[in-house]
C-alpha cells in the first residue's frame, strides 16, 4: 500500500474518532487519524474532563466547609485548581496519544477536507498540504455550539464554557444559562466555590430530560444550598455592565427584567460539526439534523461513516465510542446491524444523576403497563455513613412480565450506579433477577436491589404500603 | 393465636434477623423479634456503619492533607467524628426499629432461652420471663470475637474493635493485628488521622482472601504510605507498658522481637454465637463450625432456621441478609430449594476492593482454562480527575464459553463497583455481553466493560500486547 494510502482514514481525534482508529488498527487495518488541535475531544478538552476534575476540588471544599470536624481558616487557592485541571487535560492527551500510537494508529495534524468520496486533503499546521486516501474514512468531527440571537461571548464577563474552564479567579457572582447537564455542573461548581448563583433556564423545569421527580428533587437542593433557580426564563441579551460585570435581560412569565452578574456562562445547545470538510465533493449532503447514518454508522456514500458528535445527539463520549466500535465492526464485517446498546445519561453535579430507559410517563405513552420500584436513600446504610440521604433510585418495570424499562438514580455516585441499570436493560433482566442478585452491605449499589424488592412492596430498609405507583412523571 | 403464640420467632436483631423478620410480616406472618441489646447487629452497632462512618470523615481529612489548593491551618476535632458516627449509629438503629414496626414485626427486648424445639423463654432487662412459642423459629444471634491465647482486651492499651471505636482521643502509634478486610480498614482510618501505624499479619500477605495481586498492591499503597507492613508475623503477646502504651511480643521469620506502640487493636476471628440459648432443649446440636442447616437454611431440627453470622462464614451483612429472604422463603414454601446468590466481599479502606467468584488460581484448580481481562485504572478517565488512579478491574472469565468466573477490583468506588460483577456473574452475562454494554463515560465502571475488551486485546484506553493472563494469582 503507498505512503498515502489507508485502509482506514478518521477525521476528527475526540472519544468517536480515536477510539475507531484504535479499534481498526487492533485489528489490523491500516489507520490514520487526522486532528487539527488536540486530540481528546471536547470531552477530553473542554468538557467531560475538566469539569470532573474542578468539581473533584470543589466537593473537598464543601466538605471542609460543611465538616463538623475541621476547625480553622483555609483559603482557596483557586489557581492551583486550574493548574491540575490543565495537568489532568495534558496526562490524559498524553495518554490518548499513546493508545493511539501503541496500536499503531497514524497520527497526521492538520485540517482535512474531501477531494472525493475515498480521499482528503490534510493542511498541516506549518501549512504543507498532503493528499492521503482511504477505502474508508470515518467522519467524527464533533459538535460545536449554537448560541442565539442577542447573545455574544466575548470571554470576558459573558462565557462560553470554555471561558468558565479558564477562568484565572473566582468571581463573586455567577449566572448560568441552561439547566441542563453541563449547566447544573456549573452550578455546583460555582456553589461548591462559595459563588452566589443563578440559574436560567427556559423550560418549566430544570434537567428537562430527567424524570420530573428528579428534576424536583434537584432544584430544591440547589436551593436550600441557595442557588437561585429560575425556570421558563428566556435570557433576551446579555451586556457589559459599566466598570464591571454583566447586564442580563431576561423574559419571565411576568414580564422583562435586568439582572447584574459577575460572569454569566452560557451553556447552550449544540449541532454536528463538518467545517471545512467539503462534504459536497465526497457526495455527502446534509439533512438539518447533520448527516443522516443508517446500519454500522455508514452514511449515504458507501464507505464513508459518522460517528460521536458529528453524528447528532444525544452528544455523549460513551455514544460516540459505542458508534466508533460500530462503524469498525461494520467495516469489518462483523455484527454489521447490530443496533447500538442502549445510552445512560449522566449528570455530574453534586448531586449527581444517573438515568437509562424510559420514564414512567414515557413508557405509559408507549403503551406499557407500568409497575414503580422506588427506594430512598434515607434507607440506605451507606448514604447514612456519608450524611448524604437526599437521593433515591427509581425502576420503571413492565407491570406482567417484570421486563425493566427505565432506570433513574439521584445521589452520589448515581454516575456510576446507573451501570447496574444499563446492564439490566441491556442485557434483559428482569425485577425478579435483581431480586436474586445479592449486592454489597454498606453501598449505594444495594439500594438498586431494595428498588427491585419494592416494585412488589418487598423492601427491606424502608416502609411502604403497597407497590403501586404514587408520583407521576 | 393466642398473645404469645406467633408464626415466627426470630432471634437476634442484626441484618439476618431483622431482614427475616420483616419478610415474614411483610408476606403475612405474625412475627415477633428478640433482641437482648441493639437492634442493628454487629454491622449497625459495632461494625460497617461504625466504620465507614469515620472511615468517611478521616477521607476528608486525607483529602484536605493531601490537597495543592487548600491553604490554612487545620485542626481536627476528634470528639466531633465520634459524635457524628455515635449520631450515624442511633439514627440507623432508629431507621430499623421504624422499618421493623411499619411492617407490623413486634419487638421483643430480653434474651432468649429455647425450652422446647417451638417455645423459648425471654428474659427481659427488667428481669421478667417470658414464654412464647411459634411455629417457627429462626436463630440470627451473630457471631463473637475469638482473641487466641495470651491476648486480654483491657480496652485500655489493648483494644478490640468495639474499643477502637469508642476512642476518645487519637493515640500516637497504633498496631493493628490481622490484615484482613478490617485490618486494613482501621489502617487506613488511622494512617488518614496522621497517626503511625503498623500491621501485623500472620500470613504471608495482607488481605489473604484477596486476589494475590491486589493484595501486593494493596501492600505498596499502604507502605507507600509510610504504614508499616508486617506479614509472616505471630503476635504472641500484648502487655501493658509501664507508663503508656503496650509492648507487643511479635514472632517473625527471624525470631522474636519486642515492639511499643500507644494502642493495639486485635481485629481477630469470629465464630458463631449463640450465647445462652440452650440449643440442646431444643433438639439441636452443634459441630465445629456451629449449626449445620441444609436448603432454605433450616437446621435438622424442622422448622428451626439459622441465618447470618450465626451459620457462619463468611461474616457477611448481605450475606446475611440473602439468608433472611431465603429462610422465609422456605418458610412459605417460595424457592425452597433455590441456592443463594453469588457473595461478594468488600473492603472498605482507603483505595477500597471489591471482589466476587474465582481468582484465576482457584480457577486453574477448578479445571477452567482461564482468560484473563486486566484494565488499570491509569487508563480510565474518571480515576485522572480523582487524582487517584492506582487501582484496576480483573476479570477472570472461562476462555472457551466467556463465562465470567470472577471480578477483581481495587481503587475508588470499588465496594459500588463490584455490583457489576455479582450482575454479570449471578445472571449469566458472558464477555461479550459486557462488551456489548454501553457503560457511561467518565465513570470507573466503563474500566469494566475495558476489561472485558481487555480479555481479547481490545482494550481502548489502554495498550496491551495480548489477551493472555501474564499475572498468576
Amino acid at each position: 500500500m503507498a505512503k498515502n494510502e489507508y485502509d482506514l482514514i478518521v477525521i476528527g481525534g475526540g472519544p468517536g474518532g480515536y477510539t475507531s482508529a484504535i479499534r481498526a488498527a487492533q485489528k489490523g487495518l491500516k489507520t490514520v487519524l487526522v486532528e487539527r488541535q488536540f486530540l481528546g475531544g471536547t470531552c477530553l478538552n473542554r468538557g467531560c474532563v475538566p469539569t470532573k476534575t474542578i468539581l473533584e476540588d470543589t466537593l473537598t471544599i464543601a466538605a471542609v466547609r460543611n465538616s463538623p470536624f475541621l476547625k480553622g481558616d483555609m483559603k482557596i487557592n483557586f489557581r492551583r485548581i486550574m493548574e491540575r485541571k490543565q495537568m489532568v487535560i495534558e496526562g490524559s492527551r498524553a495518554g490518548i496519544t499513546g493508545v493511539l500510537k501503541g496500536n499503531g494508529v497514524e497520527i497526521m495534524a492538520g485540517e482535512a477536507r474531501f477531494t472525493g468520496p475515498r480521499s482528503l486533503e490534510v493542511k498541516t499546521p506549518e501549512g504543507n498540504r498532503e493528499e492521503i486516501s482511504a477505502g474508508r474514512i470515518i467522519i467524527a468531527t464533533g459538535a460545536r455550539v449554537d448560541y442565539g440571537p442577542g447573545l455574544v461571548v466575548d470571554e470576558k464577563c459573558i462565557l462560553s464554557t470554555d471561558g468558565a474552564l479558564a477562568l484565572k479567579s473566582v468571581p463573586q457572582t455567577v449566572a448560568v444559562v441552561g439547566a441542563g447537564n453541563r449547566g447544573v455542573e456549573f452550578a455546583s461548581i460555582f456553589n461548591n466555590l462559595g459563588v452566589r448563583v443563578v440559574v436560567i433556564e427556559k423550560e418549566k423545569r430544570i434537567l428537562p430530560k430527567e424524570h420530573r421527580w428528579l428534576s424536583g428533587r434537584y432544584r430544591k437542593i440547589l436551593s436550600d444550598r441557595r442557588v437561585k433557580v429560575l425556570t421558563r426564563t428566556n435570557l433576551l441579551a446579555a451586556n457589559p455592565a459599566d466598570g464591571d460585570g454583566v447586564i442580563l435581560t431576561l423574559e419571565t412569565g411576568k414580564g422583562r427584567e435586568e439582572v447584574k452578574v459577575g460572569k454569566v456562562i452560557l451553556t447552550v445547545s449544540r449541532v454536528p460539526s463538518y467545517k471545512g470538510l467539503d462534504l459536497d465533493t465526497a457526495g455527502l449532503s446534509l439533512t438539518k439534523d447533520g448527516l443522516e447514518y443508517g446500519p454500522g454508522m455508514q452514511t449515504q456514500v458507501e464507505g464513508i461513516y459518522v460517528v460521536g458528535d458529528a453524528a447528532g445527539a444525544p452528544y455523549l463520549a460513551h455514544k460516540a465510542i459505542a458508534q466508533g466500535i460500530a462503524a469498525v465492526d461494520h467495516i469489518l464485517g462483523l455484527n454489521p446491524d447490530g443496533p447500538l446498546g442502549v445510552i445512560p445519561n449522566c449528570v455530574y453535579g453534586d448531586p449527581e444523576i444517573g438515568s437509562v430507559g424510559l420514564t414512567d410517563t414515557q413508557a405509559k405513552k408507549r403503551g406499557y403497563k407500568v409497575k414503580m420500584g422506588e427506594f430512598y436513600f434515607v434507607g440506605n446504610g451507606r448514604a447514612g455513613t456519608m450524611g448524604k440521604d437526599e437521593g433515591l433510585i427509581l425502576i420503571v418495570s413492565e407491570a406482567e412480565t417484570g421486563a425493566v424499562l427505565g432506570v433513574h438514580i439521584m445521589g452520589p455516585r448515581a454516575t456510576e450506579l446507573i451501570s447496574l441499570g444499563v446492564m439490566a436493560i441491556q442485557n434483559g433482566l428482569d425485577i425478579d433477577r435483581i431480586k436474586k442478585t445479592v449486592l454489597p452491605h454498606l453501598t449505594f449499589s444495594e439500594s438498586f436491589f431494595e428498588a427491585a424488592l419494592a416494585t412488589s412492596g418487598e423492601a427491606i430498609h424502608q416502609v411502604q404500603e403497597s407497590g403501586e405507583d404514587e408520583h407521576q412523571a
